[in-house]
């Protein structure tokens, strides 16, 4: 089981990307996205209508109070991955974190101390600076080895195509 | 040789998400990237910035016609490849593309027929709908099989750690 936490959401400056780290993390085989910062109604209403019209049960929840969360799936037997530039190297660590249960956490333009402290792991996928998007979806591509997701339920359907777009509803 | 093509960039909707695109192409191993859309100095100055400090040779560069850049590089013997959720699926057909020149294409809200069909391929990193930073990320990382990128001449090395910040200046 995979969650993800996505910390400080502002609706006015991270709309488009906190709806780019969800759609990731759904695409890349997470179960569930967490986020705080500013409760955005539109967000997880945009997020839930890609579960309805593409299928899998995806879910999105916000969070007053990310701490609580961290310690309880920690005491229900998590490993906590933060994801952040400054972490050891993922190659180094991913073949001990693969098949755990986790909970990938990723900022927010700032990250306080103490998510760096909770956590089992603090992972870079790269040193260099880059986003949370490409970061989460990296991790979880070599998580699951490249491996396609698959979702159940789906109404719409995108069939692969060399040419044009092909979609089964 | 890889060049990423962001299409349509607009100032308003799409400053930080741009911005993300281009810190994604050059983690993960691009050499230049071209936008289309909006001219954007804040953007450019932004990325030039972190090349400043973190090294490497990375370029951005304003495009106000795309279509003249593609022909012009699909003439030099680089091939086009498009990402898009519908396009023929990435693990297919990435043995094909490494180690060639790239013109790696990403949208934009809508991206026009014409670049279905000047592209060489049409490639989804997954038929899941996800992010532009994302699909551009992971496709990176599989033509670059994972290997890290290195940065010469750099201000700022982050150095890899499991607590805290270590930053070589």
């Amino acid at each position: 089981m995979i969650n993800v936490l996505r910390l400080n959401h502002r609706i006015e400056r991270d709309k488009r990307l906190t709806t780019h780290v969800a759609l990731a993390a759904r695409a890349f085989g997470a179960d569930k996205i967490y986020y705080s910062g500013q409760r955005d109604k539109k967000f997880e209403e945009s997020i839930k209508k890609v579960v309805e019209d593409f299928g899998g049960s995806f879910e999105v929840e916000f969070l007053g109070e990310p701490l609580k969360l961290i310690k309880n799936l920690k005491e229900n037997g998590f490993k906590v991955v933060h994801l952040t530039v400054y972490g050891a190297e993922l190659k180094g660590k991913i073949d001990e974190i693969r098949n755990k249960d986790i909970l990938a956490i990723v900022g927010g333009e700032k990250v306080e101390p103490v998510f760096y402290k909770l956590a089992d792991y603090n992972i870079s996928v790269t040193n260099q600076p880059h986003s949370e998007v490409s970061a989460l979806a990296v991790f979880l591509y070599e998580y699951f080895k490249g491996r396609k997701v698959r979702f159940g339920g789906a109404k719409k359907v995108v069939i692969p195509s060399e040419r044009g777009k092909v979609v089964k509803s």
